[in-house]
């Protein structure tokens, strides 16, 4: 019963730490790059693990599809026009069912694509069948060691005879490669889109050095992205995560929220709508003042730390939970991370712990590591945003006339998060408003969008922070 | 990691089929019940799987004693005074834990117990070994035949030297042994405690017929055990049991919770805290007035059926999703029952159904069974309240004088019913405010309850109902 | 513009406190019952303030029915068959454009109506005499004495020629006089339908001392119109009441609200629901842990009275706020009343205060009257499903069979409930979906209702409390 | 009992239209212009309506003092330094208690002041009064025309002696004047600080065509100001606005909310908690999926306007509801706008209705204004944030070094904006959490904020948008 397969994608953002290319060759005998790959329909380069599994890999996909209407739906809205018509896209991205409805959709609009996996545990082996099977070249398999990573992305890069024009990344590990191995390859490049915040950081470092090369697109901070990321995704999870891994009942239960920024706001209102009693942590003061609105008591960690049953952290920063905070919890308490960074909860420093003892004095979920990586699933939903993110990036940097983009880092244009947006609506069947044009004119905008006043708003844009 | 191991515990009230006792014997070479089994320390008279486990299972005892303040609390406030002195107990229920906490109370208030459990499936063998070393006669094993259910039972129910004075059932199936079987018990019986729906029906059909042979304590129907088995739990467990067996988001899913009792008013709690667009469907018009003061739209399941994304039924009729229904709905929308009865889904008519077919077409989680027997687990704090009653319930018929209980079924008196919430309170740092003699003289009541008014409310007792 | 007139009418229970036949009679002069009335059309046999105004009476009126569907709805569906004809009404209510459609509902059904106000203050005078030309004889007027109060009902009770067989009171005093004075009319009268709690409490007074004369019906304590009057109303009203007397914001702001009962329950899920952060006082173990689970912590007063913002009182009972807790609130802080009784807040010991002082210590609203009854107004929906519960228990009583109704108190049936239920549902299209004979036979219930499954319900019912 | 003096303040934002000097000057005897107006103590130089009331006034600033303690807390904090010593600050707002305290709060730190009211209707008196006694010259009266209006800005700019150097406007009429009559002032002008939407537009229209003088803040857009003039303010006023205009209950009614942006959300947020069943309208895509995983249905108006007995406009657009959604809603269907805009609701066209006909067909609340305007006040919390706003603003541009600002229009600066928040923080007893070294270091941001990572975020503030 497919539904019942939790998937569990390591989250986006969080993956293998090793982003150094390996400094010497292991051959194991085993891997599939020593095996000769046959696939009867489809190209003859690729490796992967089992290409009779391709079977199975498509019903999976054709399931995905199910979940991914707004992909879907562009590929009939746009794939008359064949917008890729000539990209050779190299990927490098988690392979799994939502991702191979991406590549094919891709495929759908034109690109010829090449695929590595971007982390070593997370492809499912059936899918990469599959999409070997449809032409797509796969370099990946489930458990790759750390050479065979690096193996894999550099088959993938492209043959004598076919070089990629636009990069997918998530990561950043395909862009680095490129950059050490192939600089040469820059010349022919429109563009790198990239998915993660590491991969975004490496982007701006480069673009602060002037060694970037070409124009990059940060999918990551999309608007549409973010909110669903962070808010809503974080808001539906957490209560499932923490149900999962323990059988707490929230009702009547004390629990601290540190930071009350998206992901914060998404955990605290959640908790409270099952009745929990909320309290949040905040260093900043308007999101402190939010906090009281919202009917939070905004308090030290310290002071209530000794009466909780629960923390939680969303900071994004380091230490949040300190060594002191642990001792003082009573019984049972639970301490788990909702936040980017995995040291928000200081087990360097509890590394002491007897953890036998531990058990009965507190509970650190799977020791301090992200909850929603270990214990929860990312929703279809969540990566069908991405994946038409992904997709709109591609096009806009595919199709843009010369000199729209520079070599620096790009937010997609608000009228493709736009875009996205729209993609999404019909699964809920909603029904936009469309502007007369005489609202139109009354409001400055376009009847199309982009939908902000072009009022003064282009002043204010550079002093307005999320809040 | 304890707390990671979901405690698969089938939901109190849901058990397997047969209630008959079995026609033929078969004998199974590896049955624990062949061996001989020797407990260094407790009884010489019990039939378990493996006693070496016992310490491991009194380390899950030591668990979920922390989950289960109430009981220990009942155990200092109460075990001065051993009110079960005297008290020989027989038990029939799941065998875990949490109900090991339950039975080691009893003892500590000074009852002698025998116990069994009431399903093949759900005996944690080492919570059973560490029961028998603690001196509890256990006659149980998880996976027991049905022969060995039966067998289990009639070894647990006495001895020559040992026959009960109280009975502790879960499902009525030792007191039908006990009626079928050793009807000269009942002369030595103070009473029965009653816990599940099932065993409940039984005992007013037996009062009914004029052969109820004993006081009977209905524990499933006190308030208490009421509100946190069906508002409480499921507005809880809702959203993970959906979670856990499907990757949906909630946020803007329109969904319909066929029935607004107190399940259904969970749910639907639940549900628009996270996003859902809820719709009721109702039969009384009562409830369907609250619905609408709540907030939810209240339609015809078939005026809606094609539109959308899950049903959610908590009738505890049947036949409330039908085959017509079924065939309307669109791909990929969601059925779950999460009421008492198992037919609420018309299933009988869907066996026609191509089941391969099905999964493009709708998903009936897990064939229609309980949603969350199948994929949620119960929650200590559920168990904790459930476990309390029944001490209560034991202690009021094994102390209650003379004359105060007939052959009947009765309710735990509301005062008890408050002593059990009460034990509860300092689990959630609760602080009770007391009544003043004035304020108390003023309400016409007692300063220490039950808290309702005398006034005239025993008229209006019989005219009331739950809303 | 009439919406904006705001409907000052006393909330039901409270009313003025002369309940005693005045002693003296003192006249004067500009009193309307020493004028000579007319009416062109209509009774000869009335008294109120100026006939005059009937046109503009009217019109209130039938704005009052825009608002009041219910009643009319149960004209055209009852109204063909007279329920009423020959039913002799005498009411005693407040007299507003609402009580109005109420009387000319009862006059549809076949009734012949006489009426006096329960209240000296609450008589719209215009909607007296659109009721006058109507042809119902009224006797009331805003602004009556304590003895008018009394002549006006003396005057509405009958007259030789028509004798009621129908009471209709609110408070009590119409119910009083008659026993006082004309104790003969009650071998007529077919029952007393009452509405208000002190009311009931004098009715169930009697019926204990032997003295009820007639069977009566508690309207006040219906299923549909308890939750209506307590759970919703104040839900709605208690933001609305504290705004409007203070310009209070009421997110991040600290209240305790005492007493989890409906009233409190309403409260506290509207101010949690706008950002405050909300405490609770209990002194039932049940309400408490309810309130625990509901996401409030439950706490003494006297442990947080320091730090608050707002008191809430919702007990029913009195001196909940005593002088020892006024003097410690800070400055500004909020203290009101929704319970029934107007001695929760200890104001007896508090007129020690200098007020001027207590003006900038703290606020106790409106001199610790009722909040709801000095700041705001019961909604016309509100209103609708008292005066359709009134109808129907008058149609109840005057059509009921020999021998259902003895000389005591009773409920109006629950059928009739949720009739009452059902005749609003059309207001917020709603549609009430239909037992299949199958499924009525499995739950054991009429198709049609009472929805209550008869399974083992009426043994239960003696135990079940309100929570 | 003062609380209960509801103080209609006309919104921020919404003021009198007549915006040009007036042609022609009109004397009226009565007017407080002619009369000799002498101040025991304080300056010989103002016009207002009557000094004798000053006590009353001083009264009334105290108690607003007690619900200001943002401002007065800044006395304290800032007090010592006098950071506006030398500072004169001529005003331009409304004249209220509120507005006094920021008065005298900038006097207390330094500023000398001169003020005028910018609304003809909203001055207080008495406190007009009150201040002139203390000291500062006040040019106002509540019922001034045109004319005098226009006069008191006149007489309020200076004088020979007295040449202010900072503007403090509400509305822009001050500095419009300015501009116009006494251009020469500028050069002393360290800058203005203005609050209104209609006077920040005026300043963007000089900015963009080279004509603006002096730096400018712009307090209106300022991020606390902002969430709490529209998400929170918004949020807890609908529901009392419509309450106090109505009789209505939320419960079960359903309503269209149009827009969802901060307005919007607050609206929905509000409603939904009362239990009505809302539909949401939206013209951007990103903001109507918000509102899909929110839980509202987006439809068209038109869709639904048959069904529906509520609509509110939260646009900011024009002819949201227009005459053909009028004259298809059912029978008291309440039309009001929540916007900025008065142009919401198509009254234009509206005008041929025959308003007692209205009545009766729907209920368009006082004609279709501003539904906050006419039925709602606005909290003194509110005017805390914004007076503290403004007061710090002024402390900025007066202490800025040369070079920091030039003449354009400027956000106040996200530190200050913060420091504002820091302010508030005390009413709710909220304890910020401070920031180690070590986790400063790591987000990359100082200890006292701004606390905002300046990771990346630079380049991605110009893409962000309002979401």
């Amino acid at each position: 019963f497919p539904f019942m397969i939790l998937q569990q994608i390591p989250f986006t953002g969080q993956k293998q730490e090793f982003n150094r290319p390996p400094t010497r060759t292991t051959r194991c005998e085993s891997s599939p790059r020593d095996k000769l790959q046959k696939s009867t329909k489809g190209p003859s380069d690729f490796c992967i693990k089992n290409i009779s599994q391709a079977d199975f890999g498509r019903k999976e996909i054709e399931m995905a599809e199910q979940e991914m209407p707004a992909l879907m739906n562009l590929r009939k809205r746009a794939g008359g026009e064949k917008p890729l018509a000539g990209a050779k896209v190299v990927g490098c991205t988690h392979i799994t069912a939502q991702t191979a409805v991406l590549i094919e959709t891709l495929a759908a609009l034109g690109a010829q694509c090449r695929w590595a996996a971007c982390n070593i545990f997370s492809t499912q082996n059936a899918v990469a069948a599959a999409l070997v099977k449809a032409g797509i070249s796969v370099f990946a398999w489930r458990g790759e060691s750390e050479d065979e990573f690096w193996w894999c992305i550099d088959h993938c890069v492209g043959t004598e005879t076919w070089q990629p024009n636009m990069v997918l990344d998530d990561g950043g590990d395909l862009t680095d490669w490129i950059y050490k191995k192939y600089p040469e390859l820059f010349k022919n490049l429109k563009g790198v889109v990239e998915e993660s915040i590491t991969g975004i950081y490496r982007l701006y470092q480069l673009s602060k050095a002037g060694r970037l090369s070409v124009p990059a697109m940060n999918v990551n901070d999309s608007v549409t992205k973010q909110k669903f990321d962070n808010l809503y995704f974080c808001k539906e999870s957490v209560l499932e995560g923490l149900k999962r891994t323990t059988d707490i009942m929230f009702g009547g239960k004390q629990v601290v929220v540190c930071g009350y920024g998206e992901v914060g706001k998404g955990c605290c209102a959640a908790l409270k709508a099952l009745g929990a009693i909320v309290y949040v942590t905040e260093v900043d003061p308007i999101c402190a003042l939010q906090a009281c609105m919202d009917g939070f008591r905004v308090i030290k960690l310290s002071e209530i730390v000794r009466h909780i049953d629960m923390v939680i952290t969303c900071t994004g920063n380091k230490n949040v939970v300190m060594r002191e905070h642990l001792d003082k919890m009573k019984n049972g308490c639970i301490v788990c991370n909702m936040g980017h960074s995995s040291s928000e909860i200081d087990l360097v420093k509890t590394h002491v712990f007897n953890w036998d003892e531990i058990l009965f004095q507190m509970v650190v979920i799977i020791a301090g590591r992200l909850l929603n990586l270990s214990c929860s699933t990312v929703p279809s939903f969540v990566l069908s945003i991405t994946a038409a993110t992904q997709a709109m990036a591609l096009i806009e940097l595919y199709n843009a006339p010369e000199g729209r983009y520079n070599k620096d880092v790009y937010l997609l244009p608000k009228k493709m998060d736009e875009y996205v947006a729209s993609l999404h609506l019909p699964i809920f069947d909603a029904h936009l408003t469309e502007l007369s044009d005489d609202q139109a004119k009354y409001m400055g905008i376009s009847k199309h969008g982009p939908f902000k006043p072009n009022y003064y708003r282009h002043k204010l844009l550079s002093h307005i922070d999320k809040h």
